[in-house]
Order: C-alpha cells, then sequence, then structure tokens
C-alpha cells in the first residue's frame, strides 16, 4: 500500500474545510460546543469514506473505460483491419508523412498488435493508461480528510475533556490552527504541481477562509430565521 | 457557459451524501430539526463552494503542468536538438522501425516543431491535453453538489414552515428522498461510464447509506459519551 500525496493533499483540504464549515456554522449559531464534536466526528467519517468511495469509483470507472476502448480497438483491428489501417494512415499523414515512406509506416505500425493498438488508443482517442492503483488513491484521500480534518476539532476535544466552558476561546485557537493547516497544506500542494508555494498557500487558504465565513455567516441567518 | 455532465454528477453524490450525513448525525444525536437546516445549508454552500475551488484549482493546475512540460519539451528541442532526436529515435524503435526506414521516420517528425512536440507530450510524458474549461468543470460541481444536497433538506423546510412537530416523520421522507436520489444519480453515472445502470445505482445508493449509517451512529454515540 502506497500513500499518493496528490490525493493525500485534495483529501486534506476538504476535510479541514469542511470540519471548519460545520464549527463556523455551530458557532455562527451559537449552538452548544458539544455539537461541534458530534457533527464534525459524523462529518470526518462520513464525508471521508463518501469521498474515498468517490475517489475509488472515478479511478476504476477510468481504468475499465480505458480497458474497454483497448478491446474495442483490438476487436475493430481484427474485424475492420483496411479500416484501421486507413486511420493509421491518416494519422501520420497529418504528422507530415507521404508516398511510399507513409506505406511503410504504415506497414511498420500495423505489423505489431500492440503498436497498433497503442498508437490508436494515443492518437485517435486521446487515452493515455494510469497506473495508479484506486484503492491506494482512495486510501489516502481518508487518510488526509480524516488527519488534517481533525485539526479544527481539537481545541473543542480538549476543551470539552477539561471541562472548561470557554467555546469562543476554543474557537480563537480552532480558527488559527485550521488557518496555519490551509496554508501549510496548499503549500504542499503548490511544491506538488510545481507552482510558487507562498502563492499557493494564501490560495488554499483564502479558499478555506471564504468556505468558512460563508457557514458562519449562513449559520448566523439561519438561526435568527429560524428562532 | 456550458455544464459538464461527469463532474455534475460527482459533485452531486458529495453533495446529497454529506447533507444527509449531517441531518443523520443529527437526528442519530437527537438534536433538534432546526439545527438540520442550519448546518444543512452552511455545508450545502460552505462544502459545495470548497469542492468547485478544489475542482477549479486541480483543472487548472493541470492544464499549467502540461503548458509548463510543453514549452519544457520546446526549449530542450530548441537547445538540445540531438539528444531529443535520440529520443524520437527511441520511441520508433521501441514501435519496430530501424535503419534507413527509422532516419527517415525521424526526420520527418522532427522536420515540423509542433508535430515533434506533440510526439514527446504523448511518447515520452504520457501526457495529452485535455480541453476541459475549468471553470465550467467547477460551475457544474457546484450545481451538482447544491441541486441533489437540497433534496434531503427539503422535508425538514417544509414540516417546519408548516410548524409541525414530526422531526422522525421528516428523516423518514428526507432518507427516502435521498435514497431514491442516490439511485437515480447512480444509474446517471452508469450510463455516462457505459456501465450497467442499475447495478451502478445500487452501488451509489450503497455508499451513500453506509455513510450516512456511520454518521448516524457517530452522532448517536458522541451524544451518550458527551452527556
Amino acid at each position: 500500500m502506497k500513500l499518493h500525496f496528490d490525493d493525500f493533499i485534495y483529501g486534506s483540504i476538504d476535510g479541514a474545510v469542511t470540519t471548519f464549515a460545520i464549527i463556523a456554522g455551530v458557532v455562527g449559531a451559537s449552538l452548544s460546543p458539544g455539537i461541534i464534536l458530534i457533527l464534525g466526528f459524523a462529518n470526518l467519517f462520513a464525508d471521508g469514506f463518501s469521498m474515498a468511495a468517490a475517489n475509488y469509483q472515478a479511478a476504476k470507472a477510468r481504468n475499465q473505460f480505458i480497458e474497454m476502448k483497448r478491446k474495442q480497438e483490438e476487436w475493430e483491428i481484427d474485424n475492420l483491419e483496411e479500416q484501421e489501417k486507413e486511420e493509421i494512415r491518416e494519422i501520420y499523414k497529418k504528422k507530415g508523412f507521404k508516398d511510399e515512406l507513409l506505406e511503410e509506416v504504415v506497414r511498420i505500425i500495423t505489423s505489431r498488435r500492440k503498436v497498433w493498438v497503442d498508437t490508436m488508443m494515443k492518437e485517435e482517442l486521446g487515452l493515455i493508461e494510469d497506473e495508479k492503483n484506486p484503492l491506494e488513491s482512495s486510501v489516502s484521500t481518508f487518510i488526509g480528510f480524516n488527519l488534517i480534518g481533525l485539526i479544527p476539532l481539537i481545541p473543542f476535544m480538549i476543551f470539552i475533556l477539561m471541562k472548561i466552558d470557554a467555546n469562543s476561546e476554543a474557537f480563537v485557537y480552532s480558527t488559527i490552527s485550521v488557518m496555519a493547516s490551509f496554508f501549510l497544506v496548499g503549500m504542499i500542494k503548490g511544491k506538488i504541481v510545481k507552482k510558487p508555494k507562498i502563492r499557493s498557500g494564501f490560495y488554499t487558504l483564502i479558499i478555506g477562509g471564504i468556505a468558512s465565513l460563508v457557514a458562519y455567516y449562513v449559520g448566523y441567518g439561519l438561526k435568527i430565521l429560524i428562532q
């Protein structure tokens, strides 16, 4: 089992954002801090699971789609040989080949089944096999989601365990820690996609911040509306 | 602005799962139904926004990564001509070309810059340009998330607006409507990836169901633990 860093990062951003959005919603609606833990953890497991499952399905569906297309091309090569040869001819004509040289190229490409199919996959369909394991990809998402999504809950856990009744103070600690996580995760993401790290850190921080603000004011507004 | 169906579907599954997970968590912890609306809507906007933003960033990062790689290949072709020609030679040697024909192929491929770079991108790096618009992709995610994620909230909205105090009845309606949405969305997804539709519907239903059950029991357990 190998952890995939990019899936880990996407999971962790979503984990931190949604958990903190719940916290902000609860605080905005001035509900009790116990609800934060209840719904925070319910979201961590449920949303983390569903995101990992969606990731697994998407990766598997892509693999299956490519496999299906490959089988289809193989069938066409076996049953519509001339038509498929003509497609190879068109592909290489576009690359600038012509006359005898073009015919020679078509002959070589179509003389080996694997090379023929690979060429059709890449050039005709624009498909390249991805060797990513769907299970590893989804486990990485889940771990990222739960590990980083846990961070904004920690201050509330400590305050409740120590029976300190200081909801707004816990919220301050939670905000600081989640903002730090946003920034850090954004920086790591920047490193992966080879973009400026500081800018990428701020980017993720801003997006997470907006999402949390939205949650806070929706919670705040609905509380007034309902009561 | 064009809606992308696959992004819409992934957004809608996540929207339905996380919204219903919050509902299940609230009901499991036997909190008041007003909290469902407050946190349900806070989650819809905040999580929907963050998912759309993550989708936008991922799509843009991929485009930028491919663009960077293309520029890099172009630089190498301009500055390390012989080395890059040798790479083309190796690629076509693997396809079964040799001797004079191989040299002719290398000459033709490397005589047009675009064909040369395209070949390096596909064959050496395994990268194919994706013409998906990041903004359209993220807007599709957001709409799917909010539209389908709203469904399990509707029964609670109606009951609260009509001032009917029947939380468990609203939960039954919510459960039925969200299960129907899971199944329907799963079927549409099956249609897109060309898999059996009924099976795909049940698959999504099961994953959504497990996520909701987890949320319900985490809510239930934590409520007992905290009180």
